[in-house]
């Protein structure tokens, strides 16, 4: 094979849609998105990140569906998921539980066909309390059935409001370490990808 | 004492909130709040339950609180769920935890001041699946937050599609078995709710 | 009704049956419920903790079960479980759930007739990760089915090992704060089952 | 690369360490077990099943170990989860969440290092209740501090006891249904683990 028309991995890029459960301007778990998707454009290559608004789809309702076509804003956003690769939750926590926003998406997503089938994914959480761990572990209960393939390691949970100060007042991730933390979570994001995807071809000779 | 001046257990009334987290028309967990309804108009004396609307709840999002205050229509459904003595959750099972809607509408209930909290609670399910189970098991937890007091047993889970038919086409239950394994639900949300209320006073001779 | 004869609440001795999920000799779980235990003798009067045993306790295998009986160390902890009004549960976290040794236990106490059924619950955990939420929340569920009564409030999660040192190394809490949390906690349990117990009175004249 | 050197997928075996959750003789989970194994003999190339005894560990305690060392029989156990590319769990329900000997033979499988981390994973169950259901979802949370990577689908619950008879007295698998169904879990795992495997080369060119 010459070495022109070798197509290496690198060229591949993973698409990630990424979904923000908190509705809030100044949230923290948007600034986590923004932040990765700074790392995806200067210093991680071969992914690309494009936050996916979910603050305007209506409250589930599945009255809402006319013979079986979706309104339109949420059939733009099904799309934007349905193209990536890879999904990206920034997830707060409510109630010991996901943002109603965050299921809202999630919910809507799933409606047949379920767009997220078979991709890989992970999730960020800032948030108080428990830092997000409550929250994730009920997420990946409902990965199983939309077939999400979620990383195991590394988790991340951010005590957002503990000092020091982590984010500034609009809500963008100033913490070196975490900033540390978030990209071997998007490196462990990315090779998990390559890796389902690669695996995917049925001949390996 | 007189007999006379007997206060008789029967004469307190308590008030039970019941929500439904679908918002579909002929929603099977809106059939089953209705018999409940019914059930506590006709059958169980002692026990009033008023369906508390949550469709028309905007999407959680911190930044419509003005001030401390919330929008008219969130205010409402809050001194609804406050003035309750109880809450009736019908909770489907989407993507094996709670629907958006209904996870919406606790997260609005949760905002301080929290007017849910100490009340008694119990859950109902029609759904597929697991027919509510791997729902109700997150709502439980959403619970310990909440500080709600749930009743453990009996549990309900209805497989609402499953033959024999047990909800009409504008979902009504219709299955006797369920209507009765349901009024057995509700005499013991009374019950433990009677104990509570009964436990709280300090003095007892 | 004269004076001599009213029983004051103060004389109603709350038994708790402390289960400590960790085996090791110097356990910080183990420490708490000393702590609780002692507080019980020197600052908190109307209840007493024994802690109870299950480190003997043979494997869960029904095959062990003869003519209904149980082994005699399973009878004997068995007997303890069932002459407590109130179960206490020092809950460490192995691989985010409950400890076997702590689900052992369980498993023989729900082994017909259920011994822990109906009673007061409270738990609290010393340990790395998530300080024992995780497994706290599945205890909870657990709960559900043996008809335990938990308090929701506090919680307490301990991080057993990040500085400052808050258990010596035989495991003995050594921390003022959450001695004072751990008393609150207690203090909780015990108000909760008062009302429990005041409650299931059938005439409130 | 010449023909005569192609490694066929084919050849191939993936070592499965089944695990099964009750140490009850005729448990129906076993019997899910030994039909798996003889499908793998039988019916499914390229796979291999081998039952991991867990009903002789002593209960989970660190004290056990001595210098960094594991009693003979956990060292005997931890060694062939160790060489197996695969675990396959058969997780009855007990209380709600896994069986006590369950979550000690995996407890035991977590001590450093983890022998169960990075392998691929499925879980069967049968049980009364939720069949399985609540246990599952607690096992898959487990899985993700052990590193484990489940198969979302197929999920298989089977409700052991509720007619027509699933198992016979013994506890074999005798319904050709969920024979057909767990030979599709199997296939699943089976291409799940490859995928795993094949994505792992760097190369794939």
């Amino acid at each position: 094979m010459m070495e022109g028309t070798v197509v290496s991995e690198s060229t591949t890029i993973i698409r990630v849609a990424a979904i923000c459960g908190s509705l809030r301007r100044a949230s923290f778990n948007r600034g986590l998105i923004r932040y990765a998707k700074k790392l995806c454009e200067e210093d991680i290559s071969g992914m690309h990140i494009e936050l996916v608004d979910i603050g305007s789809l209506p409250l589930l309702n599945t009255d809402l569906e006319i013979d079986g076509g979706y309104p339109p804003v949420v059939d733009s956003f099904r799309r934007k998921i349905l193209e990536a690769d890879s999904i990206l939750f920034a997830s707060p926590e409510y109630n010991y539980s996901l943002s109603a926003p965050l299921k809202n998406a999630i919910d809507w997503a799933s409606r047949p066909p379920n767009v997220m089938a078979g991709k890989s994914a992970a999730v960020v959480s800032a948030a108080g309390g428990s830092a997000g761990q409550r929250s994730q572990y009920h997420l990946r209960q409902v990965g199983v059935f939309l077939d999400l393939h979620f990383i195991n390691k590394p988790e991340l949970f951010i005590l957002g409001h503990k000092p020091p100060k982590k984010f500034d007042s609009d809500g963008n991730l100033i913490d070196s370490e975490i900033q540390q933390r978030l990209k071997e979570l998007l490196l462990s994001l990315q090779s998990f990808t390559c890796r389902l995807q690669r695996g995917n071809t049925n001949t390996i000779d």
